[in-house]
Parts: C-alpha cells; sequence; structure tokens
C-alpha cells in the first residue's frame, strides 16, 4: 500500500493541472509500478472456479485503490459472477464531458505453466519488461489509467472532466453479466464516450486507435462412443474410437487449402470490404515478415485471397484450443476412450451474430456425425462484433493525445480480438467506444510469459494524462 | 503372506497326482485369492516413470512367491528396463515335456481415474466380480496359473513335467527388452511349448484358444508452429494452428467412409484371407448386437467389406488414443498453441512389419503437412504380428485342459491384441506358443474398472491344473 501524495493546489486552470499531472506521475512511477504490482499478485483467473476466492479479493483491493486515489463512491456492484469495482468523479460541471473508464481486472489461465520462465503471479522486472500474468491484458492498463487520474487528484484536487470508472472481472470469459449490469444501471453509467485501454499497439512506437472488433463463438464439440474405455486390441475394428471420428468432423470445418470455413451460411453475412477501408488497412506497417518474427512459425498462412492486415482483423477465422479424453500422459496407451471433445472457436466479422454461427455449426456436425456416435455441441460463450464510428472529439482526443506522449500520430484499424462489452455499451449507452492500448504484439497475453513494456506502462499515463485534458 | 501346507505325500502317479492337485486347490481357493490380492495392491505402471519402484517392489514379490510355491532357482533378471521374475522345476526327467510359461505383472495406467468406482489398486470383491488394475491383465492369470503349480508341489512334491515360468515387467510398454534377454539365455529358457495365460474367453462358457496376434505401430504425431501460443483474437488468421492442421493430417490416415486407412504401401503386405478362416471365424458367435452389448456403442463399425469377427481379428485398424497441447480445462482460453501433439497407433496382421508401417506413415505425414508448421513422427513402440499352428501335443492339451475344466470344447480364433514376445517366442525358441486366457471381452482391461470373475479365476487354475497332466 502506497501512501498518498497530499493534495497541495487546488486550482482549476486545464495548462496547469495538465503541467502538474504531468510532473506527479513522473515523480511517482515507482509507486505506480508497486500499485501495479500488488494487484498482479492476486491470481484472478475468472474461467477457474477455484479461484472465486481470488477474484473478490482483486475487486475489493481495487475498491480500495479507487478510493485512495481519490474517486468517491467508490464500491463493488454485486452480478450473478464476479463482482464489478466502481468508483467515480462527477464535480467537473455539467459543461464538460464525461467519460466512462472501462476495463477487467481478471486474468487468463497460466497454462501451460512449466513453460513460464517466472512465477506467473510473482511480477518480475527484466529489463524493461514486467513479466506477469494480466501484466498487459489488463491490469497494467487498468492501473496506468488510474495513475492518470490520481496524478490529477493529487495535485489539483480535481479532474479536468467528470468521470466514471467501472472495472469488471469477467471479460475473459465473455463478460455474461455485463449487459444486464449496463442496462440496470444505464442512467449512473451514462457518458459522452466510452474509452477503454485494453489493446496493443503495432509496435514499439506505433500506437493505435481501434474502431472495430470482432466478434467470438466458442464452442466445445463432445463426441461419444462406448460406455467406457476399451482395449484397442480388443475392440479395434469393432466400434467407432470417438477420437477418429471428432477429427473428420474437425478436418471438414475448415478447408485446409483455402482455410475457408466449411460451415455451409457462415459467410452469409460477412459484410463485403469497404475500397476504403481496403486501403486503409493496406498501409498498416503489416508485413509476413513482422508476423514470422512476432510469431516465431515457419510462415504466415491464413483465408487465400486476403491480405495478412486483413485475415488479422476483417477476416472471420476457426481455430481449435484444445482436444481433450483418452490418454495424454508420458508413453503408451492402447485405448478406445468414451469420450474426446473439442473446444474450438471462430472470431466472427460485421454482421456475424455469434447465436446464428452457433446454429449452423451445430446443424453442420449434426450432418456429419455417422450414427455409430454421439455428438453434443456445447456453447461456451458468444461475443458480437463491432464497428465504431471514429469521427468526434472522443476519437479526435485520443488521436492528439498519443501524438504528444509519443511523438507520432496513431494507426487505425480494427482488432482482431473479442470484447462483447464493445457492442452492449454502443447499444446501451449509444456513445463512441474509444479503445487505445499500451501492449504490445507480442507480449504473450493469454500465454505463458505475459509481459508489459514498462515504458509503455509510464508513457501510457502520460497518453491518458493529456486524454483528460484534450477530450472536450 | 500366506503359509504353505506341508508336503504330505510324494508319489507320482498320474492320476493321482492329478487328483490332490484340483482338490489342494479347492480346498485353498481363498489362499490364492489372497496372494493375488497381494500383488494387486502394487501399482506396477510400467509406462510411468514415478513407478519405477513399484516395478521392483512386483518383481520381488513375484521371486518370493516363485520360492514359496515351491519352485527352484526362483530369482530376478535384471534387464535394461524393469526386471524379470524367473523360476523353474526340472525334475520331472528327460522323457516329460518343457513348458515355458509366460506372463507379466506390468499393469497400464489408471486414467481417468475419477471412472473408477473403487480404488484402482485397492482389490475390491463384489459379487463374483473381484475389482482392481491388473485383476484381469495380467496378475489374476499369472497367480491362477502359479497357483497350479502349488496345488501340484504341495501335494506330490512333484509336477507332471518340467517347468519353467519367465514373468516380465514391461508387456504394456511392448517388451523393449525381452528379444536380447531371450536371445542371451536361449538354452536355460529352451521348451517344447509357450504357455501365455493373458487373453479373455468369447463368453462367460465359452473359452478360447488363441493362434494368432496382430501387431502394433504406436507413433506419436506432434506438429508445431508459433514459438509460443498466441491469442487467437490477435494471431487468428495470421499463422496456421497446429491443431487446425494436426486434425487435418489425422482425417487424412482413414477414410471416413470405408475406414480404409490412407496410408499409401499399409495394405502391400496383409495376407488374403484364406477360405478356410474366413469360415472358421464365421462360426464364432460374435454379432453385431453382442459387440453393442459389450461396448454400448450405439452402433458397431469397422473397415467396409469384413465381417465383425474379421475386423476384430485378422485386419488392421488405427486408432487415436490422445491428442495433447491447448487447453482442456473448464470454460475457455483461445489460444493458439505452439505446438499439438497425437497418439495413435496402427494394429497390423501378417505379414506386416511396425518399422515399414512406420515408415510409410511419416513419409506420408511430412509429405501431406503443409510448410506453415513443422512435424515430427515419434515412434513409441513396435509389436510383430504372429499366426501359431495350432497342430501338436501343446494345443491339444490345452484343447483336452478346457473341456475338463469348463465342460466345453474352446472356440480357436486369431486374437486382436498384441504381444510382441509371441513372434520372439517363435523365432528364437521354436516352440509353439500357447495362447489360453481366463478374462472376459467386457472386463475392462486397459480402462477403468477393470475386474476379473472369481468364478474365472478358479476355472482357471483348474484347467492349468489339467493342462500340466495332458501336454505330454
Amino acid at each position: 500500500m502506497i501512501p498518498r501524495a497530499r493534495v497541495e493546489r487546488l486550482h482549476s486552470d486545464p495548462a496547469i493541472m495538465l503541467d502538474d499531472a504531468l510532473a506527479f506521475s513522473r515523480t511517482h512511477a515507482d509507486a505506480q509500478l508497486a500499485d501495479l504490482c500488488d494487484l498482479l499478485r492476486i491470481p484472478s483467473i475468472s474461467t477457474l472456479p477455484a479461484h472465486e476466492a481470488d477474484m473478490h479479493r482483486a475487486a475489493n483491493w481495487l475498491v480500495g485503490h479507487l478510493r485512495r486515489i481519490g474517486l468517491t463512491g467508490a464500491k463493488l456492484i454485486p452480478t450473478a459472477g464476479a463482482p464489478v469495482a466502481y468508483g467515480e468523479w462527477l464535480d467537473a460541471g455539467p459543461q464538460a464531458p464525461t467519460l466512462l473508464v472501462y476495463g477487467h481486472y481478471d486474468v487468463q489461465p497460466v497454462d501451460p505453466v512449466e513453460e513460464w520462465n517466472t512465477p506467473p503471479f510473482e511480477p518480475t522486472v527484466l529489463g524493461d519488461r514486467l513479466y506477469c500474468r494480466g501484466a498487459s491484458d489488463d491490469k497494467g492498463q487498468v492501473i496506468a489509467v488510474l495513475a492518470a487520474v490520481e496524478a490529477y487528484l493529487q495535485t489539483s484536487g480535481r479532474l479536468p472532466l467528470n468521470l466514471k470508472v467501472l472495472l469488471e472481472g469477467e471479460e475473459e470469459i465473455s463478460s455474461p453479466n455485463m449487459a444486464v449490469l449496463l442496462r440496470r444501471h444505464r442512467q449512473r453509467l451514462a457518458a459522452d464516450a466510452v474509452l477503454i485501454c485494453d489493446q496493443a499497439m503495432l509496435g514499439p512506437n506505433l500506437p493505435l486507435i481501434e474502431y472495430g472488433l470482432r466478434g467470438n463463438c466458442y464452442l466445445e464439440i463432445e463426441v461419444t462412443g462406448p460406455a467406457s474405455d476399451l482395449h484397442s486390441g480388443t475392440y479395434g475394428g469393432v466400434v467407432d474410437n470417438p477420437f477418429n471420428v471428432l477429427v473428420r468432423i474437425l478436418a471438414r470445418l475448415q478447408d485446409g487449402e483455402t482455410r475457408r470455413i466449411l460451415i455451409p451460411g457462415f459467410y452469409d453475412r460477412v459484410l463485403a470490404l469497404e475500397p476504403a477501408e481496403r486501403k486503409r488497412l493496406a498501409q498498416l506497417p503489416i508485413t509476413d515478415e513482422l508476423a514470422q518474427q512476432l510469431t516465431g512459425a515457419p510462415q504466415p498462412a491464413g483465408e487465400e485471397g486476403y491480405t495478412l492486415a486483413e485475415r488479422m482483423s476483417v477476416r472471420p477465422t476457426f481455430d481449435i484450443h484444445g482436444i481433450g479424453g483418452g490418454f495424454t500422459g508420458p508413453g503408451r496407451k492402447t485405448v478406445i476412450p468414451a469420450r474426446a471433445s473439442a473446444k474450438i472457436s471462430m472470431r466472427l466479422v460485421p454482421d456475424q451474430q455469434p447465436q446464428e454461427i452457433a446454429d449452423l455449426a451445430e446443424d453442420f456436425i449434426r450432418a456429419i456425425t455417422p450414427p455409430t456416435v454421439r455428438v453434443t455441441v456445447h456453447r461456451l460463450g458468444f461475443s458480437r462484433p463491432a464497428v465504431v464510428d471514429f469521427k468526434g472529439p472522443a476519437f479526435a482526443a485520443a488521436d492528439s493525445a498519443y501524438e504528444r506522449a509519443f511523438g507520432v500520430r496513431p494507426l487505425y484499424a480494427r482488432s482482431g480480438g473479442s470484447l462483447p462489452i464493445v457492442p452492449e455499451f454502443q447499444d446501451v449507452l449509444a456513445a463512441p467506444v474509444v479503445m487505445m492500448g499500451f501492449g504490445l504484439p507480442d507480449d504473450n497475453i493469454h500465454a505463458p510469459n505475459e509481459w508489459l513494456a514498462l515504458s509503455n506502462f509510464y508513457r501510457g499515463v502520460e497518453t491518458i494524462i493529456h486524454y483528460l485534458t484534450l477530450f472536450r
């Protein structure tokens, strides 16, 4: 717990406020990092029931932090799942705009844990890198925004605008409770813009404004055959092995040459690419060489007929995440397993609807499953795609804030990732959603050895300090 | 440890010896079962390095047991892996035949352990069933044979024939050290026949003599793509997902309609089915209804153009046993894993050679793997197929022994399973290999809840008592 500086001056001259906030943030870098490390040590993995208590610890820590940095009304908002940490500061007056900051405190699981070079929940600084699960996604970015807020409140005792902060704990499981919460608290959460810092830049000095997201349709395909595991000597040739059937089903969902998804109707609602967007994407510094360097894969691959920049953001994809059942230990076991199951997800683009895609997928999977086994399609999570109109003051402020902090104008692109809350914000608050971010493309989010560039963390704080003044 | 009865009479009249042995075995059923339970409690899982000490415990227990029942020269024979337990009794004279008994004390892993209804290594009797890993495969059958030997030695002080007992600890990992051991001890192990009790009957009162085995070629296919796990939002559409590629490779190894294996050259050495064998197989009481009842699968399935009896014994198969990598925990994780791997095996029939099949498989897998990933084919174990000529006294004795103990003549079939030691016995000892057995088709060997019918255990002891007298 870092003791907070006393507020020394109370004033409202924007230029002085900005200078003071920037000066404060530079002299309090160590305290900002210490705050982040406190939060990072809490293993708030939302998808694993064993971490339920950690979710509450993280939410409570955040409520305390919102209070410490000077927000009012800091409190937990309960949901049917992990609670939301909320705080606000609404004394900037009716002329000033209101900004709603959204972030999340939950993190991804850490397996394969043996591939981590440092303990996943022990923040470890190596050079400019802070290694820890959640360092980039999204605790580091949440703390950067809050450090910017703190810098104003601890120097001038006020903010240049009205602020609401909403930090949820279920982003990594597709925010199942946020749609209800947003609707229930529609009045309280009303804002002129929503700011989300949960993204990566395109490179170390290539800040990025994201004006769209892919959706996601996450399914588990479960194939069951024999009532219990069988010996493949005795029963090989007698019954269909659920794994043999499952891989045939999976192989029929995507063409191996074109990488097109073969579920009938899958592309029906995909909007054609506008020439202007195609041109914008072509100008991004995204090359095969960069992709290879970032991923370490032998060579890039993806849907035929589209550029890398298109494939990674405005085209849908199909990925298998894991296949369970049977024997995967060391050595050999000659088993025909009773069941085999695959976790898969499809990234979606406007105007695909996850529910409809799940229906199409399930119909197709049922149609190609032989009667020798049974198949069940479990729906594990949906997220809608989104596109944001990036004209208007909330985006202009983001553009300028990046330029002041990084010295370069930001690029514009649609994200390949998903944030189910974004289309909800669009629907419920009718406010533009500005997506900024200070991660990097190779920072291993959702993978072992996640890290955040400390230089980006500190420049992120500066960027948001500028943003809070620039958004008028 | 069961105290052994003192030998009361020493004589050599075959009929009296037989009667005494049968009587002894009937009055010592509890002691036989207690011996078996002692051995079953040792979790001698050969494929898991963590159980190395258990392998030695089991081998030492067996050496002690061989000594207790009256064999001479009981000792451990070390190998490069798990030791062999050996004992012999060679005082029946040069006119009497010599029988080599082979069995194994190692067992399969117990996962998925949560599907066991009783602790896997705590022998549990429920009705006529003894549940425990190894109850049927092969500890129960080993102890049945030794109980028959004991019955003679403890009553008449002698056996009707010369006996050698060889119990290994690496059968479940394809006996990697037995070929060397057999060649090194060729003289000491010389015999007129080899008896193996490691099989199942066709049904509760359908004893079976097996005169052939399938071979096995066990491989692991490993596909690696990105250098580390990637987020499927950021990188979906950028690189090939190793799982997506792996399922396409696996799906191309077997035709989904005909279930034919598609590796070029795979069937080249498969011998055509002789009309006599086809006829013999057609007479076995193996029906689709029985297969469904035994497996619980919605319906049987296998290679087009062959009957169930043919598919399960004289035709090759392809099975996937497990697929590792990625995320299979509860909930969701949107990962493109750095690697994905599949354990597969192919059951082989004469004259397929495992090494050659592995070469063909590896060539084909390499040819169909795209340059966007790397593929490695690991060779995890080979076992050659075998057929035994079942004419001659060693088989005639088995036929009669079954009839006397079970009241019915045995059926004849080739096993669908593999015992790599059998072709080695044929090559090195030039002796017929007689495969009998007292398991049942639904006794869950290699699966959770393995069990042995106690009635079969006791009738197995009787069968072997008869066999030892009948084999002349």
